[in-house]
């Protein structure tokens, strides 16, 4: 899996709205807001599963009733296409 | 619950040895490395139970196998009983 190229990366607002940089980072990041820690840790626990079955893990942020996520591939040093997917799949079932 | 004392705060390296002081914050951390993300995630999983439990929460990190916790009492403004009660109990079941 390769790093998105110049063009993929120009793309990145557009097809993913949601999802911001990382400054200083070649990342991409989305916070979620829940009613309570418990439907934090299910929509957490919804990610974990996702990020086995990929094997592409996300780091995970959370305080209380927030979660941010950070999508990056360090395999590769940098985004790819897996974090492009990963944040396409996350954004099915994550809450507006 | 108030804040701790002087003397209690003293006392946390001794009573605590396996946590920090975090940096410019009245609070408490820890770190834990676990073989893989699915250790990591268990860990996690007793965590918030725990949290629910006794309806107080830490600050929880992640990335695959690493997991950091930071304890304070937001309501309080610093470290409370709580957060020592907590650590204690979390140390129970983490790794050494």
């Amino acid at each position: 899996m390769a790093l998105l190229s110049p063009i993929e990366r120009a793309s990145l607002a557009e097809r993913l709205p949601l999802w911001r940089p990382v400054s200083g980072r070649q990342a991409l990041k989305r916070g979620f807001h829940f009613i309570d820690f418990k439907q934090a840790f299910a929509f957490m626990t919804q990610v974990a599963l996702l990020a086995e079955r990929r094997d592409h893990h996300p780091e995970i942020y959370n305080l209380y009733n927030r979660v941010e996520l950070i999508l990056t591939s360090h395999d590769v040093g940098g985004l790819s296409m897996r974090d492009v997917q990963m944040a396409e799949e996350i954004d099915t079932f994550a809450p507006r």
